[in-house]
This record gives C-alpha cells, sequence and structure tokens, in this order.
C-alpha cells in the first residue's frame, strides 16, 4: 500500500457518518431540509497539478471545472462554492481571480465564502475549493456502487483529448494549429456540463466522473459496484482533433483511455433507458456514447470488434 | 492598502450572492430546502498558523475548532466538514488524523469527505476544512451588521488565555505549572461551544467569533452595524490562570484584549434579554459576560471604571 493509499484507508476509519459514502465516491451526499446535498473539495498545488507558468486564469477555471464535474457525476445542480486562496504575486493573483469569476458565471456556481492566507517566502502554494450542489429530487443521487449486471457502459462527449491537450503543450506531439489549440483548450478548461449529468440521474444507475482516465475509472466503478465491465475500444468517442493529431489506430485508441482530465461522465443504464438517455444527452446538444456493457464477474475487460485485447499495464491516472 | 486587503475587496466584487454576506461575516449562509445552511472555511499553513514541531494532534484540533467557532459565532449547529490534507511524513499524518478524529467526535462534526494532495518535496504544508452547520429555525442567522445603539455588549468564556498561552508556549513568560499548562491548553485546544452559539441565537442581535482579539473584533462589530461600542476594561472576563501568571494590571487587562486565538462570542442584545441570556448559559455550564455598551456614533470606545482609556495603537491581529 502507498502511504497515500494507507492514509485514505485511515482517514475512511473515522468517516464513517453513511454522508461520506465511504470516501469511495466522487462526493458526499448529505439529506438536510428534505433537499439531498451534495458537498466535494478538490486542491491543486503548484508543481503537482499545476505549473508556475501556466495562465493562472485557467488554474483557477480547472479548479471550478473540477469539481463541479464532480457534482455533474452526482446529478447534481451547482449551488455555491467556498475556497481558500494562498496569496502570492498580485498580478498572478488578479489573473487567477478573473478566471475564477469567468469559471463560476460559465458553470452558475456562486462563491459564497473562503480563506485568504499568506504563505512564507517562495512555497508553492496550494488552492482548495469546495462545492456544493442540490442531488435529483425524484430519484437517489447516483453513486459508483449501482452498475448492474445487463447495464449497458456509456460516456459523455470525447475521450482523451486533455491527455493529448498536455502532451501538445508540452510540445510532444504536433499536428495542425485549429487542432492543436482545441486538445490543449480541453486541457487547461474542462467544461463539465452539470444540466447533463442532472438530465441523466434519473435514467442511469451508475455514475462517476472520468478524471484519471475510462480504463481505471471502469476498472473503479467495477470494483465498487462488485460487477465486470466489458468495454468495446472500437465504439470509444474519439474528436476530430485527437484523430487529426493522433490517428485512429489501436494504439491512439489506447492512450485515449488511458488519459486522464477528461472530466466526462462515465454510466450505466438498463438497455430499455437508450431512447430516453439519447433524448436527454440531444436536448442538450451533448453526445452519449454506448461504449460496453456490465456482466456478472469482476474487473475489466477490453475487446476491439469483438476481439479481447490485452489491458496496458497501466489503467490510467493512479493516484 | 496590504496586499491582502486589495485581494479582499476583489474577492468582493465576485461574491456578490447575498448567501455570502459581502464575505464580512463569519459564515455564509445559504437557504436550502427551508433550513439555514452556514458554511465556513479555513486553512492553516506550516510556518503561518502552526509551527513545524507543533503536536500535530493539536494543529488538526485547532484547524476543528476555529471553523466550529464560526458556526458557533452564527447560532449554527455543526453537521459536517470535508478537508484536504497535504500528505507528508507518516507518523506525523497518522497523530495529525488522531487529533482530526479527536475534534470532530468533540464537536459532534462528522467527517463527510475531502481531497488528499501530495506536495513538492519539502514544501510547507497547508489544511484546508469546510465546515456546515444549520442554523436557528425560528430566527435570522446572527449576522456582524446587527448591533444595535442601545445594546448591552457581551463576551463568553474569558479573555486572553490563548494569547498568553501561546507567549507561555515560546517560554516568554513563567509561572506556576498548573496556570501554564492550563494557558497553554486554551492556545492549543480551543474548545468553542456550539450548543452555546444556537442557545444564545434568538436572543441577540449581533453575534461573531472573537478570533483576533476583543477590541480588533469589536471594532469590527461595530463598524460592520453602523454604531459606536464602549467597552468597560474592568469587566473583562479573566481566568484565574491568566491572573495568576499575569496579574490584574490594567496592562495584563490590555494585552488580555489584544490578544487573539480566544474563540469566544462577542454579541450584542437588548438589556431586557439579560436574565435569558444568563439563563442560557447557566443551562450549559457557559459563561457569559456583560463587557460594555452599543452607542449611537462610529468606532470603538475603552473605559476602566467610568475613565477613559486611549486605545493601543494595535487592537489585535490585523490580516
Amino acid at each position: 500500500m502507498t502511504g497515500e493509499a494507507a492514509f485514505i484507508h485511515a482517514l475512511r476509519a473515522i468517516a464513517t457518518d453513511p454522508a461520506a459514502r465511504r470516501l469511495a465516491d466522487d462526493a458526499a451526499v448529505l439529506r438536510i431540509g428534505g433537499e439531498a446535498l451534495v458537498l466535494t473539495m478538490d486542491t491543486v498545488v503548484e508543481g503537482v497539478h499545476y505549473l508556475p507558468d501556466d495562465p493562472p486564469q485557467d488554474v483557477a477555471w480547472k479548479l471550478v471545472a473540477v469539481n463541479v464535474s464532480d457534482l455533474s457525476a452526482k446529478g447534481a445542480a451547482p449551488i455555491g462554492c467556498l475556497y481558500s486562496h494562498a496569496l502570492g504575486e498580485a498580478a498572478w493573483d488578479t489573473a487567477f481571480l478573473a478566471g475564477l469569476d469567468e469559471a463560476c458565471r460559465r458553470f452558475a456556481i456562486p462563491l459564497l465564502g473562503g480563506d485568504t492566507v499568506r504563505m512564507p517566502e517562495g512555497a508553492p502554494r496550494s488552492f482548495s475549493l469546495t462545492a456544493l450542489g442540490t442531488g435529483p429530487a425524484d430519484c437517489p443521487v447516483p453513486s459508483r456502487t449501482a452498475a448492474l449486471a445487463g447495464d449497458l457502459v456509456w460516456v459523455s462527449g470525447t475521450i482523451g483529448d486533455a491527455g493529448l491537450g498536455l502532451k501538445a503543450a508540452l510540445g510532444e506531439v504536433s499536428g495542425d494549429a485549429a487542432s492543436i489549440a482545441a486538445l490543449i483548450a480541453r486541457y487547461r478548461r474542462p467544461a463539465p456540463e452539470p444540466r447533463l449529468g442532472v438530465a441523466l440521474a434519473p435514467l442511469v444507475h451508475a455514475m462517476m466522473d472520468v478524471s484519471d482516465g475510462v480504463l481505471v475509472d471502469a476498472a473503479r466503478m467495477a470494483e465498487a459496484s462488485g460487477v465486470r465491465i466489458a468495454l468495446e475500444a472500437q465504439a470509444l468517442p474519439l474528436s476530430p482533433a485527437l484523430c487529426a493529431v493522433a490517428g485512429r489506430t489501436p494504439a491512439a485508441r489506447l492512450a485515449a483511455m488511458t488519459a486522464g482530465d477528461d472530466y466526462e461522465l462515465l454510466f450505466t443504464a438498463p438497455a430499455e433507458h437508450t431512447a430516453s438517455l439519447l433524448d436527454a444527452a440531444h436536448a442538450l446538444g451533448a453526445q452519449v456514447t454506448h461504449i460496453g456493457a456490465v456482466e456478472v464477474g469482476a474487473g475489466l475487460s477490453l475487446n476491439d470488434h469483438g476481439v479481447p485485447q490485452p489491458l496496458p499495464e497501466s489503467l490510467g491516472y493512479q493516484h
């Protein structure tokens, strides 16, 4: 067990309230005044989650977006956030605030409070944000644990763009300017759509956000639900920009499935909900794609046009 | 304007939702499902808010306690918290968790979620905690802005112990062992009593917690409420431990009034609520003391046995 895994294990022994969902879901779910209050908190650290020369507006945007993605995965509509700011150079901080304001407006998540702290001279800074949302009124708040054998597996949007965008930002891949710009934008400015999570919630069994890679996140859902998830590589939704830069090869597809920072929704639903799912997505101008099935068993399997594929050594970003 | 003041000014321009209370109160107050949800977030930074050789259990305790103090000041009963942990040395982290668990139990505030992050090698760490509580059902959530001319001014507990405890921990003052231990305990393990805040809420006009010093916090309340607050130095409640170590001199009293980390409640109430306030406090084994009055005007005045006193250059800890 790594130090982090051991620590989280110890945390679970403390967080025994049912609202904590065993610290194994995207968010906590607290019942208050007849509402399901959905709560999530994410921290970004300079030199770990972002680089000192990343645009501060984008660092702030991403901090809001990753939390909104967690809310969306629980079918929750954002209602507000609190954030803690580590003061630094004034121009950087001002640009950060501009990005924060922009993201709060885009995701309709008002800033309600927080804290401002000074750091020791030269210390890397970190920023924490707590986001609150109200979960679905007429159905359970979707969890990672509710996938059922027989369900279809779906993903929203396109996969792998942000991971390739990071490589593009680092100058590790090249391609036409428009595609490169689109990929970098996906990396720097993830744009989860909470209205999609809200619309899907009554139709799904399990739902979570894809933040560390489709393969590793699907494996986590399978483990949490006590089922096997069988994915079809050829079904994976890839963007035109990704195909233009990386091609449509099996290797490109595998890279897309193991890349992080997608902030899309991974969910399972009974086959009879297919038409309703597609209607709900299309009504929002969103895309959802059927990429596999839930089976009796455990773990993950991957096929390409019906041919079983070996799983890569790393399924994605491991904490 | 300092950099921090300028930053907070810019934050206020973003946090325009009424629930944010202009970022000028102890907490945000959000209406949800007929309940008043009270939200606060505090961060502690190694080398700024605590020292690397402070007992980790106490660092964790204090992180919980300062947030609970904010809830208490809004008459809110704790319902849960989320916190973000910066991983470090395993034994330190384990001790920190033990203190966190102890504090969460003591204040009946279950841990619901949060985040765990790695830091760059050797970086100072920081810990953020978001606390949630439910505000009073049958009266407004007390704010800093509601003090009225004619109100009496009150404070809970005793004042100045933590500030003197810090000096004792640094070896800057000496005295009998029991008194020194009691003062250091007040510094390291503040013990706000949310049941007191809940009981007082229906009886008060303005309420806030005293975290930076009675004088500076009273001045903030006066400014927020558009009134003048007249404090009586001789009325200040001092603990036996403080008197044993620092004496009962005017200088000791002034030091107590400008010392931070009390985490007591400062509140104003109409004179006719005096008996009810005393009853409510005594029912919880708590002490509340009448220390002044709210007047028409602005700013702060200080008397000692009716003799006007000059205000010290620094009223307390200034952010």
